[in-house]
């Protein structure tokens, strides 16, 4: 028992504004067994910290390992929900509830893009969630390329009938996510505007940040009265190699096969894990992460971190010597992804409860650590919640930021109830370069951050549901301009 | 014409021998025309020398955007033969050469492998080149694992018998690539040692570096009497949740498809390209490289870096006032990845010529900057060599190793004839993230690196070429223990 590790935490990512040290104990089981006497009380602490901060990431294993990909309506979706319910009993919530949600259920079948002029070769497709199939033989057509949607609206029709249309815009990387508001309308309206010109499909640039060989997917729609054409997504590398192509000046042919298709609705559910409140229980701290994915891969970032940071969150508050003054709800929300089902189900279901919901918070952009915290509160409470944010920069370096808190995909909506919203952003800067895409592994898990994440909603849980009186509600603000990030 | 930007070669790669600085000119294309008559000398150097340096990459740029993955035998492979005799033509060489070359023809078609138990999902792998297929229905049964071949060589054949084997042993990264020759065992005698115990299949961890979500092919063999059972390769990460799957202590099945088939054989070629020797053109300073890959990625450094390499390095000497003394050859194997029938064939095909095959240097190990000269020749011609290694250790920064060359594995059959061998042995750091992978892309190519390859190339060959008198024959040396990194 000789040998203690002094890890730094990592400083190589710019706007990482937390810095801890800490002493980690190296080979604790082993060591704790033939030496367990000797263990000095520093060491003790420092041991049971190490094995406390593992536990953030032991959830999001669990939840890769066990279950995997868990798309709304597909069988992994039914294995999550068993997962959480199940692990919500382990980890001893006073309450776990299953509440069924029906959600839509879209067949990403097979998808080939192939090159077939000036060159002919094989490129790195997905199909976009919700879109249509080809025929069976597939689509073949011209090119025409355009950035983005608003540059495509100003095609002449001539130009676009009959082809293929391409969207090349590239997402910019950045700490706070920002690009991808910035491109990912590519994606949710490429389809419906390209159909408006005569276009017979669309292929759009990856929104996503890697040059890695992989296509991210995720979210389209149609518009009523518009053709539904296929709507797939390239990988960042072969959306180079189209506009290669296209620069050649040679004529600039692609062939589509997608077998993606809609079959009726499935069953899921909301789970809801509760810490229950010791005075005021039917007052409710709502914790959101979802825990539906995209089909593409096990999906470590988005949103098991989510889910994994809320649940540690909880059971810390579980571990605390008294209950808190509310309840602390947790819910791993049902399809996120591909259509807010669960988000929607729970606003009728506890439409009654939402004017006593408090305070919400949702964990749904991967796993770095938290570099802004936000509020959206009522004026009179504005000053009480900046002793919190006083609270996070002094204890985990967390800045605030007077911008409001817009919530995530899942409680955005809860700001028309009236619902005071926090956010706990994190360094999105690496967080789109697997989302929504096979490489969303457990691999691509910042350790570090996930942890800080998590201590950050137990700061602000903890201090929502113990604080005496209950923040009051916050005057609806006008309908907001779009989905932030983690939506879509 | 304002803007000239200092670019200091990157420093972050340790084993980064190589430092030098240059100066580029931006936008040289626009200021040309704009202010053609303003530009200084030195700029005018500066700017022919940003021209030449981009050279190179154009070359992996152009076979990787024109052609893209070419499988022995496939119609990528005869497209890139087109475009190797194209090129060739195109950059001026003497002589422009093709070979037919028989190759074997293997088919990969589909492969899908699902974890059963304890856990159910997809697990991302590829079928090892030369594979069997399965039966339609696939292969399901209980997996054994070991760390490799030997340590499954001791495992009592009941254990075996019935069931999936799984090969784990991890790559190791390292500078020279060594950590290759350890693991690649698992790859090409797998499906022999795991059916002599009953084994029904193999899965081998990927003989690759990186935890992004690739599976890594190559060349995998059977042994006559012994049966033929599918073999197939896991991404990293799903090989570690395979093991996880293992050490949850339950039973773990794995379901395996594979349509994976041999096909006969097909028709390829070796291109030759020829600078014509003034005055000793029989005499032969032979550049390899190979035209084939793998059929799963654009392989833009297996070996598209390589082709480049040899024919930049040749069209310098093309651009020389004279041409060399000797004859500068630059060889384009055909299917070096699959059983090497480019360089067989070329033994046969110019046995009478190896004896006036003065030296043989081969690019088969990545884009990366040259980290160590080696050479094979003979001991009279030892003090004459080491004159050479001094030039490129004071030109090009690279150290000499009194290690024996090896060749690679199109050439390293030439020791048998006595042809002198030379090493310019590439920093293979980051090249196995990617090899045989789908994404050995232009994005991953080291754009300074293979510069760097090209001008050592370059130095050795003129110097081969130019210098009065040949090399001497080199004594044969004992039969080699195994094919070094790059074969395989």
């Amino acid at each position: 028992m000789t040998h203690f590790a002094i890890r730094a935490s990592r400083t190589d990512r710019s706007p990482n504004r937390w810095r801890k040290t800490w002493i980690g104990l190296s080979r604790l089981g082993v060591c704790a067994l033939v030496s367990g006497p000797l263990l000095s009380a520093a060491a003790t602490a420092a041991a049971a910290k190490e094995a406390k901060d593992g536990r953030t990431f032991a959830l999001v294993q669990s939840l890769v390992h066990e279950v995997g990909p868990r798309f709304a309506g597909s069988e992994g979706d039914l294995r999550a929900v068993a997962w959480a319910v199940r692990t919500g009993e382990r980890l001893g919530f006073d309450r776990v509830l299953r509440e069924t949600v029906e959600v839509p259920r879209w067949v990403r079948g097979e998808a080939a893009v192939e090159l077939r002029s000036p060159w002919v070769q094989p490129l790195v497709a997905v199909s976009l969630g919700g879109s249509v199939g080809t025929p069976p033989e597939g689509i073949e057509a011209d090119v025409v390329a355009a950035l983005d949607t608003e540059e495509l609206s100003k095609l002449p029709e001539e130009r676009v009938r009959g082809r293929i249309v391409f969207l090349s815009k590239r997402m910019e990387r950045s700490a706070d996510g920002s690009g991808y508001g910035k491109t990912v309308g590519n994606r949710s309206r490429g389809a419906i505007e390209a159909a408006k010109k005569g276009a017979v499909a669309v292929l759009i640039r990856s929104v996503g940040t890697s040059s890695a060989r992989f296509a991210h997917t995720g979210a389209m729609r149609y518009e009523e009265g518009v053709p539904r054409i296929p709507a797939l997504a390239l990988a960042n590398v072969d959306a180079d190699l189209l506009e290669a192509a296209l620069a050649s000046g040679k004529p600039t042919r692609v062939l589509l096969r997608s077998s993606a298709r809609s079959e009726g609705t499935a069953e899921s559910a909301n789970v809801l894990l509760e810490v229950r409140g010791r005075e005021r229980p039917e007052e409710i701290v709502l914790l959101a992460a979802h825990l539906d994915s995209w089909d593409v891969g096990p999906s470590a970032n988005d949103d098991a971190a989510g889910v994994a940071i809320v649940l540690e969150a909880a059971r810390r508050l579980l571990e605390l010597p008294e209950r808190p003054r509310r309840t602390v709800r947790v819910v791993l929300f049902a399809n996120e992804e591909f259509g807010l089902s669960g988000a929607r189900a729970y606003g009728e279901t506890h439409r009654e409860e939402l004017g006593r919901h408090v305070g919400a918070l949702e964990a749904d952009l991967g796993s770095g650590g938290v570099r802004a915290f936000r509020v959206r509160v009522s004026e009179a409470d504005r000053p009480g919640v900046l002793d919190l944010a006083r609270q996070l920069e002094a204890k985990l370096g967390i800045p605030f930021e007077a911008a409001p808190a817009r919530g995530g995909a899942d409680i955005g909506g809860l700001a028309r109830f009236g619902v005071p919203l926090f956010d706990l952003a994190p360094d999105a800067t690496h967080y789109f370069d697997v989302h929504h895409t096979a490489n969303d592994t457990l691999a691509t898990i910042d350790r570090e951050g996930l942890e800080h994440q998590m201590e950050a909603f137990f700061e602000v849980a903890r201090w929502l549901a113990e604080r005496p009186e209950p923040l009051g509600r916050v005057a609806p603000e006008p309908a907001r301009a779009g989905p932030g990030p983690g939506s879509d």
